[in-house]
Parts: C-alpha cells; sequence; structure tokens
C-alpha cells in the first residue's frame, strides 16, 4: 500500500472532465461537419502537444514512439510491466468529440486523481494516446496499437497512401517522426490495457444503465456478394424471361436479416452498400453487388452464422438461376475480454454503487491488437445518446463519463496499488 | 391500280437487305463496343449521306428538314397526304446494327420493290429516316419525331447540352442545319406511318413466329423512390434499434415485382438503379433511393398497376418508421395503334402465308409521337435473337427481316395502289 491511506471514493472533477473535452475539441473542429481530427495532420499535432503538457503538468515522464503514440509514465516502487489505459486521438470523417479522445482523457484523469490522492502507484502506471485507429486519414487499419503490439509489416508506411497521394512515411516524417524506426514502438512490457470508450450503441442509454463492462469485443466480417444475371430492356423482356439478379438481391437481404435475427442479439448483420449495373432505370441489372457486414462475439456461432448466410444466398441464387460469389473484404476474430479483469471492474463499479452492465462491444477497438499479444484487457463503455457515433451527433453527458472514469480510476488502484 | 399489274408476291431482295445492314453498319462501328452512331457526329451524318444515295438512286425526292429528318418522297398519282414508313437512324450507346437502322433499310427497301415491280403508287408514298430517337448524345426525347410532329418548344434546341457542354443547336449548325427553323420542320400532311422495328424482347424468337403486329406500345412510367430511415454504426447499434431502409427496399423489391406478375402479362415492373447512402458497408444506411420502371398498355390498369405499388411502398415503410417519398422520372401515356392499320398489316401477313402475332411493345418509339398528331399508325416487329437491344449482341436473322419487309410491302401496296 501506499504512504497515502485511500478515500473512501476517489473524487472525479466533473468540470476538469469537461475543461478536458472542450480543449481536445478544439483541434480539429469544423462548425458544420464536426470534429475531423486525422493521424499527422496540424490539428492531430496539436492535439497531441495538448496532451504532453497535461502529462508534464502532473509530473509524469513522457515518451513518444516511432509513430506517435504517448506513453505518460508513473513508475511503480516495483519493477515489472505496466498497466496502460487509454484510447486513440484521432477521429473518423465527420466525428465527434467523444470517440476515442474521452478514453484517452479518462485515463490522464485517472492517473492525475490517483497520483494527487494516493501518490505514487506500486505497479507502473501509463496513460495513452494511441494515434490512429480510425483509418480515416489512410488504410492503416489499427496503426497505432499495430505498432505497440509489433504487427507493422516493413514497408507499410511507404506503401499506403491518402487521397492526395501522401504516403503514411511521408505524412509521419511532416510530423518529426521517423518511418524507419517503426518496429522499436513494439512494447512487451505491457501488462494489462483497459480501454474505455463511448459505447456507439444504444443499449446502456435505453437501460438506463452508466457503465458497462466488455466482455467481449464481437466478431467482424465484410463480405461482398456479386449476383450476376442478364441485362434485358426493361420494356422488351416479359418477367417470366429475365434472370434479373435485383429480385434475388432483395430476398438475400431480407434472408440475412432473419438469420440475424434468428440468432439474436448481440447478432448483428448489414447491408450498407448495393450497387446495379449497368444502373439504369430502364434495363434490368445484369449484376448486383452488395456488402454484407456480419458480427456475433462467439466465434464457432460467428462461423455459423456466416456459413448459413452464404447458403442461403446461393441457393436463392441456384434457384433464378443466377451467378453467384461472395468474397471476404475483412475478417476480425472475436476478443474475449481477460475474466479475471472483467471482475475487477464489475467489483470497482458495484462498490461504488454504480450500475453496470456485462456487454459485449459491436464495433472494433485497439483493445482487441493488443489481445492478440497476449494483453490482459477489456473496456468501460460509457453510454452515447441514441446511440450515435463516428457523427457530430456523438453525445454522452458528463455525469455519465465522470461515473465511468470512477470506475476506471477504482479498478487501477486495484490493480497498481 | 397502276398501270403494271402486281405479281403474286412482292420480291423482296434478300442480298440486298444484308448489304443494306453491312453498309449502314459502316458508320459508328466499333470493334468491341458495337454501334455507336449519335445525332450530329461525322459517323450519324455519313450514314443520312449513305441513306440519301440510296434514295436518290430510285429516282426519290429526298427532303431533309430542318432537324435533319430525311424524307424519300414517291409521289402519288392523286393529291393528298402522304404514307410514310421508316425509323430512326442513330444508335444507343454501344447499342447494335438492327435497333431504328432495320426500319429505316426497311422503309427504302420496300419503296424500292414497290416502285421497280409496280410503278408509281395513287397516294404519295415516303420513306422516312428519323435523326434521333435514341436521346443516346443529348436528352433530347424523340427529338426527330418530335419535330416532325410540331412539338418542340422555342429555344429547347439552345438548352440541351452533351456530356461535353455542347448544345443541340450548336450540334446542328455544326451539321448544316438552321436551329432557328426547325418549327418549318412540322408535317401536317403525313395521314399514315408504318415502323418495322425489331422486337427487342424474346417473344417472337421464343413462339417462333417471324412477325409481329403492334397493336399498342405500352404506357411507359418511371419513379424514383427515396427510403428515408437513420445511419447507425454496424457494429454498435441492435438489429431491433434500427431504422434501416435497406430492408424495406428489399421488401418493397419483391412487392413491385409481386404486383407486376398478378396483373400479367405485358405487365413488366424493373428496379434497375440503387443507391444506398452513406454506402459504407460497417454503417446502416441513412437513405436507400431506387426506380421503379413500370409499364402496361391499358392506361387505367396501368395508373392501377402504379396506385398499388405507391400503396404498398407507402405501407411497407410506414410499418418500419421510415420516410417514403415516390417522384415521378417520367411518364408517357400508352399509344393503341389504329385498328384499320393493324387489320391491314395482318390480312397481309396472312395472305403472304406468314405466320404473325398480334402483340405489345414495351419499349416507346417514334410511331408514339406521331400518334398524339392523330396519324394513323402501326408497327410491325420482327424477332430479336434472344431479346437482345441496345448492345451489339442485336440480332435478327436475314430471313426473319425479309418476311418482315414482304409484310411492309404487301401492307403499303394495299394502302397506296
Amino acid at each position: 500500500m501506499s504512504a497515502t491511506s485511500r478515500p473512501a471514493r476517489f473524487d472525479i472533477d466533473a468540470d476538469l472532465v469537461a475543461r478536458c473535452i472542450d480543449e481536445m475539441a478544439q483541434y480539429g473542429a469544423h462548425p458544420v461537419s464536426g470534429m475531423q481530427r486525422l493521424v499527422y495532420t496540424p490539428a492531430w499535432r496539436e492535439s497531441v502537444a495538448h496532451y504532453v503538457r497535461w502529462l508534464e503538468h502532473e509530473g509524469l515522464h513522457v515518451r513518444q514512439d516511432a509513430v506517435g503514440n504517448v506513453f505518460g509514465v508513473a513508475p511503480g516502487r516495483e519493477p515489472g510491466p505496466s498497466i496502460v489505459t487509454g484510447s486513440h486521438i484521432d477521429t473518423a470523417l465527420r466525428g465527434g468529440k467523444y470517440d476515442g479522445t474521452l478514453g484517452v482523457i479518462a485515463g490522464y484523469v485517472a492517473l492525475r486523481t490517483l497520483l494527487r490522492t494516493v501518490g505514487q502507484p506500486r505497479r507502473t502506471l501509463e496513460a495513452l494516446a494511441i494515434c490512429d485507429e480510425e483509418a480515416s486519414r489512410f488504410h492503416s487499419n489499427f496503426w497505432g496499437s499495430r505498432a505497440i503490439a509489433g504487427f507493422i509489416q516493413p514497408g507499410e508506411a511507404e506503401t499506403i497512401c491518402d487521397a492526395e497521394g501522401v504516403s503514411l512515411a511521408d505524412a509521419m516524417r511532416s510530423c518529426d517522426l521517423d518511418p524507419s524506426r517503426i518496429a522499436a514502438a513494439r512494447r512487451d512490457d505491457i501488462d494489462t490495457f483497459i480501454e474505455l470508450h463511448i459505447e456507439q450503441g444504444p443499449i446502456l442509454e435505453q437501460k438506463r444503465i452508466p457503465v458497462g463492462v466488455v466482455e467481449a469485443i464481437t466478431a467482424i466480417e465484410q463480405v461482398e456478394c456479386t449476383v450476376q444475371g442478364r441485362a434485358d430492356h426493361a420494356g422488351g423482356c416479359p418477367m417470366d424471361a429475365r434472370r434479373d439478379p435485383m429480385i434475388a438481391v432483395a430476398q438475400m437481404v431480407l434472408e440475412v436479416t432473419r438469420l440475424a435475427n434468428e440468432l439474436g442479439p448481440p447478432a448483428v448483420a448489414t447491408v450498407g452498400r448495393i450497387v446495379a449495373e449497368p444502373g439504369s432505370p430502364n434495363i434490368v441489372a445484369a449484376e448486383v453487388r452488395f456488402t454484407i457486414d456480419a458480427r456475433y462475439p462467439d466465434a464457432g456461432k460467428h462461423a455459423q452464422l456466416m456459413a448459413h448466410i452464404g447458403e442461403a444466398c446461393r441457393v436463392i441464387a441456384a434457384v433464378r438461376g443466377l451467378g453467384f460469389q461472395m468474397d471476404r473484404l475483412t475478417f476480425q476474430p472475436p476478443t474475449v475480454s481477460s475474466p479475471d479483469l472483467v471482475r475487477v471492474i464489475g467489483e470497482a463499479a458495484g462498490d461504488l454503487g454504480l450500475p453496470h452492465l456485462t456487454m459485449v462491444s459491436g464495433a472494433g477497438h485497439d483493445t482487441q491488437v493488443l489481445a492478440r499479444r497476449g494483453v490482459r484487457r477489456a473496456m468501460i463503455f460509457v453510454p452515447s445518446r441514441a446511440g450515435r457515433s463516428h457523427s457530430p451527433d456523438e453525445f454522452t453527458a458528463i455525469e455519465d463519463i465522470v461515473e465511468g472514469i470512477a470506475v476506471l480510476t477504482e479498478a487501477l488502484y486495484r490493480l497498481a496499488y
């Protein structure tokens, strides 16, 4: 135990939290289209500098790694691996003030609160701002956390370019970061990672529960389906002589929806993109392509859902004499949180008298990347008003945020002191 | 009756027909993407000049009107209005050798055959090449036949531009045509119009019948439907919390199809274009827009079909709490052929021993524009292999074409001699 005795409850300063949100929202703000703070842009660079000032003001040891992730270290009395908390500091295109940023702020506020209240920890604690998770500038696929986990391939920074043709490597150099040093960003001394994040869904708000403890991040799979028929004149060709892929796709959309509903929550399946070729009102489509995004947190049942979807689509196409192809665009296996960490967080919430819900994350997070290196991990969710995210409409009430940070702080105390 | 007595059967020269098709196919041919002969382009101009040479060689009086329609006149012994036959000489984008062009050739071959066999007609006969029907360069909406019918509004030629920004008026000038004279193209002395055309559908081929007699051109209506829901994170938002327009649109597509099938042939309904916004695989669509093209030859039943479609879509949207809007893009009322002309053509085919089918045109034609001026009208269809049209795959066998032209020639003889 630290020399200083702990209070019954760590006091999270609501005004400080509100001020932090406002201060970070200066960087990349747009009056109409929300927040846009893309990695390695001037707005991003300023937000990182601002975060560094916060950390330095608390006397934390600041380290920026090769890709620009920033760690604020509070060395423990005992040697050994670190307990880390944070999230990403970049935003989605036309995003909001909370996604990612809130976890960065929460880590800072939690460490500040602990250090100011109970002094030096037994185990080393670190606050973390991850440089890029949204991949909203580059197709960079968890760039910051992949650097920490050591998953970036040699040469990646040179080959990935933004919409203007600027490579990741050149963008890094514009921020005085050296792409040749990326491998050095790998950390093998992180033992535990807790990420606080907005839910990005409506469940906590609907149930009026302020805190979610994430027991798993769902599997995320995206496929593109191509249904091939035959273009015909919309006037000349009778209904029974057509091979119209649009009708089959309509059946497929309903079947995909039915299969997700049949599996039940938290299964979700979404058809978000659809294109008909040639796409003329008076021509029966020759081909229709559409995407399916399907998610379930259990690997086996997820695979079964995808198999059922593929089978159903194939049967629909075959019955109508249409070609069918399903190509995988992306697949992220599910990530189960570390049960002992879920228990610690849940107990912290319970002891604080806060209602909390053990739940599944339907979105992907940096946590899952660190999990692949065996880091002990869990997440804390706070409510998203109306489930909004990746939108200027993102909002979480300060009271809810304060309760989330209180749970984070209590859990870190139990782990590190 | 002419001084020359008629043969038992007018002999249509199959080699001449094949040669005419080949000659016309020189203008606008592309080795890969088929025929592309757009109005007022060099290829179009050359094809018109070639047609004029054919007409002049037969001693026909050639007249080109203000928009570039070409008439080859065989003056009758008696004064009075003309009996006209022909079709359009322009092609679709990436079109074929038969759509339109075959009717131009048929008119020329029929008049040539009649003049060479039985001499001067009693009534004036005219072969016609209409400058533009496809609207494949300009959104010109039956430009050629509208000029003949006097339906072009003052100033239209100046305001309609092609994809390069060239106005119809400037394009006309490039072909030595004077846009200020468009009104003079109006003809009030056309009594009868017969258009031979490929079917653009598979019915004649499937039934193995060489000749179709068109008793009506279907009503053609295109609407754009907009279904408004709410964008949500494809992972964060549970299935039962969504307002996903894509699922509703899938139901609408199936309902539109069901209603057309329920009404039965020749009813058709087509969803050929669909767009989801924002169109990202991991975002539940905020809005889906799609077109419906619906066609039926009876005005009352067509209106009923559209009403049922609109009602079904509105109910689907309402049940799901979605916004719904249906905007009309285009509407062409049905055109009934003149019954006496249908009878004359049917009897001509019957007396020639040719199987023929009285049928409905599912596509629009110049005939419907002239019909709005009260011109007596009917069409002759020849088979389209596999129903192909607006495609390099368009094909009709020479034997079928010859039989179609034989029916046209016999009908013209009965009307004009």
